[in-house]
């Protein structure tokens, strides 16, 4: 078996679970080298999982011929740069989200993806998640018929950092996107957002510029309405639900858990919260998105999650953004694209 | 409409509630006449519902002409006499479970039953519960497919007081013959039983000579196999369960709650207890088989729980006894029947 | 006991509805006449429970000097007026919603009752429902902590026809009118609307001049915000459920269904869909807010869901209207009140 | 870190599963050699996961002096000879289940373990399958009172080819095992058992001197009673499930399903099947009990499965084979020890 030859850029966190992911579940791929600023990082990244090469110049990767594929899992603000270079390196990419909190960085990236020939899938890895996959199956296989209300539910189990919140875009462009993708993938292209938002859970956030409580009213293209909740704080955990309703019926998930004990007492019948950390919740579809970009690229196929997805999400995004400044609804048309 | 004439013979807690049946929910039936050894008893229900004429003595009923059908609903020692009596006068009849504790008196009823040419339905009123009905039916349509496992757990919100323990036959005859009836409903004809059987809940009821805390090991003639378990005390209020497996399938009943609400904190996600009181979670059983009786005596139709069902579910419980008694294996047939 | 003396005006579905539940379920109330345009339907509800009169002419319950109470039950146009009378004849009243369609007449009843001096009680029943009243004690208990989302579903089965469609009001009027109560009555006043309406179920209905899929956006005084989605048909019945979250957790309803009954096998795991049939879903609740209306008459207790209530759940549905009329958040200061 | 040497005889289904839970989830241990009878699968599991050394024969393994423990993963028959030799050799060892269908090898086998000083750890994985850890748990700490009735349901997919039932053991030391591991796990010593059985699956498997659905009832030294049941084909999958009851309540464990999907439409609420594959099912606990025993062996911890409890599960086998053969209860006391 040829394996593909892959270079991971930024040993952090998400750098990380791609690179397990890689090692333990999919021998089609071999990393080569990985690279961090913290070379530290990248130096035990690579010797916990017998990568060849570390460094701290991502460039190194991308001068690396023997090396066909990149994963961007830099801080945000790097990804637009990196992929452009990638490109031009013939390297194709995973590009994890967002892209950029801007349209024209984004589409900068575009260009270079189409000059240059190369595959790039961007990391929206809950359209890989095994509940939201199974209603969109339901919903291609013609079960729920014609969608008409799609509604998601996402609640973090607690805000970031300030610092972090500064920096972040504000909840539109940092949480609900994801919440944008994912209503794109079940019902397609979205045409106008309103938007309440609201600040709840601690005033700094306020302060901080941002809200931390938001609802965003969708009406895609094809007629369906939607609508998305988030808060970034639920006192019971991580909150990751999607409930699709048509005209033959109606698809809904709810939480994965650690058990499936119930305990029944004098006081009530008691089961588990919901999975805490986004890591757990989500390591299935971290696995399988990354399964899926390999085979993509091992085997030519279209990425099933590209960089224009990556521009519609961050363009509702800014219309929800917009929709509270000037408190209307706004299209989706008056945002460049 | 030509309605049913009907007398209650008991105007307590059971009676009540067939006479409330009858009254808000029968139209097909009219109670004519309550009796009850406390006349007051009778004077009362009699002034709540409407009904014409109450007795202290139940001779009176069984001697109006103008009555049609009787429901016994006195205490359990009068059951089979008065139920002879009333098949001599050829009333029809509702008979509370169980019969009697004793083979010989119920087979003197069916004797009577048969010669007088009456109907006679017996109260195992679990049979019309929503939850097990359901149940029936798809075992009936063929979807659950051979049968090979019946589970039953049955536990009750608290054991009644010594004194009832001491004449109530013990935990079978008194307790789990309800669930040799329910193992009857669904699996057909038992040939053997098996039965473990414990004190954990009350030492006063070891005293009493009972027990609180039993399982038994059913095998029944079509070759399937069963078990109950029974407690005379869930500290969560009314267990009712049934679970259902054969080739095709499995069907489970869970218990009735008061509420479907899903509370979710950072301790858990609590939901309720089963509704904790009988007459509460079997209501609506309660006013089914009313329905049933009324509609089998007025249309001339087999009842669908005779005295028969009662005598099996005594000999069963009597099995069980022996079975504990002789710490072996008892089969069906060594119960005189 | 000293009953409470009800005249009942109208004996149609839901005056049949009330009137069991007062001769079934209420033992401190008695009706004393019913009357219906409709003279036979009046006669055969009374002859069926035993009510002494009936009448085909409202007016001559209004001037039985015998009855304390009256129940309005007549077609919704015939509301207020007769409201008015009732209370200018000295009679407590009992109102189905809507009071009426228009801001105009509910202020005359308003100020009817005011002078007289009588009680009313509006017929949002949703609000004795044993799920939404469990999340209401929850929240008031202060178990959920300050609210943030307040989501509601209500789906009907089947929309009603074309001919009642055009004479409704419009979807808003009729259906989210019960919503938009319950929100109030979860959340507190609300504030302001946002409202998307589309057509996806029957293009007759967009024909006759209304929508049959919204979702309502809210934001209440509290801060808070919520959103109520509707539609007029769902395949799978009758979709009644509502979600709180706050700083302490979530509460959610689910809905109700005929059975606890699972069923297993090679295709899944199947359950019950909810209970089809509002009469059957909400029979509770009907029984509970009359038991409750008539404890507020003998015991001269304030009424739980006043004109007042109606009065804002019609202008809640009148700024919904004009939200979807002028593609823009409403606020509920801009309708008359 | 110092990690733990491994060596692994048997490169089979089994041996493959903790090859990979060690290589991939477990940093403190280290494979060092794998060998197996049939050596290409020896080699093709020594490249795939990078182990330096592979052999045919498992003595080369017990003979390398660096190899601190080793994991028999071989066919049954092998085990008690090999954890003899292991023993002698200075090993530490992790042995899959059965360790012998005889009492008299496990016996040997606790003899050399003792004799060399050596821990031994017994594969009997789902005392760390997260539903039944958690119901252990809440025992252990106090939540669920006093045990009085466990009950445990174990239900193959398919049953195993004929030639396997064949040689082994029979579905009570074959299959019930896990079980009476399970009830000993929770319910502590077991007194006596009491099994019906019978062949409802395949008569095939009647026909090679087996069962292929049985139920077994037990009395815990404890006082407590519990029941079994297995059937060696569920329709809907795998079912594995555990309820215990006390005086203070119950926990039940439910099945593990792919997704946390619900779909409701006209025919009813459809949600998932439980897992199909053991392998898929259990992946957590197979994982989680390797973790335990390269601690156990690291930290000089005791073992928590060890092969006193692989011969106690034995003998409740035995003694339930003996019950059906004997039709009646039969004491654990009967049966050598």
């Amino acid at each position: 078996m040829q394996k593909l030859k892959v270079g991971i850029i930024g040993a952090g966190r998400i750098g990380r679970v791609h690179a397990k992911s890689i090692t333990y579940h999919i021998p089609q791929a071999e990393i080569v080298a990985v690279s961090d600023l913290y070379e530290d990082g990248a130096k035990k990244l690579a010797e916990e999982l017998g990568i060849k090469n570390y460094y701290k110049d991502y460039h190194k990767i991308l001068e690396n011929p023997e090396i066909q594929a990149v994963l961007i899992c830099s801080s945000t603000d790097t990804h637009a740069d990196i992929a452009c270079e990638a490109a031009a390196a013939g390297k194709h990419i995973f590009c994890e989200k967002p892209v950029d909190l801007t349209v024209a960085k984004i589409k900068k990236v575009i260009d270079a993806v189409n000059k240059a020939g190369v595959k790039l899938q961007i990391g929206f890895n809950r359209r890989y998640d095994h509940n939201f996959a199974q209603i969109k199956k339901l919903a291609e296989e013609g079960k729920i018929g014609n969608l008409q209300t799609i509604k998601i539910t996402s609640r973090d189990p607690e805000p970031p950092a300030i610092a972090y919140v500064k920096v972040s875009g504000g909840i539109f462009l940092d949480m609900t996107v994801h919440d944008f993708d994912m209503a794109r993938f079940i019902g397609g292209e979205v045409e106008e957002v309103y938007a309440n938002a609201t600040v709840m859970v601690d005033p700094e956030i306020g302060n901080a510029g941002d809200v931390d409580t938001a609802l965003v009213a969708l009406k895609f293209k094809s007629g369906a309405i939607g609508v998305i909740d988030n808060c970034r704080r639920a006192a019971y955990g991580y909150d990751q639900r999607l409930e699709v309703f048509g005209s033959n019926g109606q698809a809904s998930a709810a939480n994965d858990t650690p058990t499936n004990v119930s305990f029944i007492n004098a006081e009530g019948n008691t089961s588990d919260k919901p999975l805490y950390f986004f890591l757990e919740r989500y390591m299935q579809s971290f696995t399988d998105e990354m399964t899926q970009f390999i085979d993509c690229v091992l085997n030519d196929k279209p990425t099933k999650t590209t960089v224009y997805d990556g521009l519609e999400a961050l363009r509702l995004g800014l219309a929800a953004k917009k929709s509270v400044q000037e408190h209307r609804p706004v299209k989706l048309s008056e945002i460049e694209g």
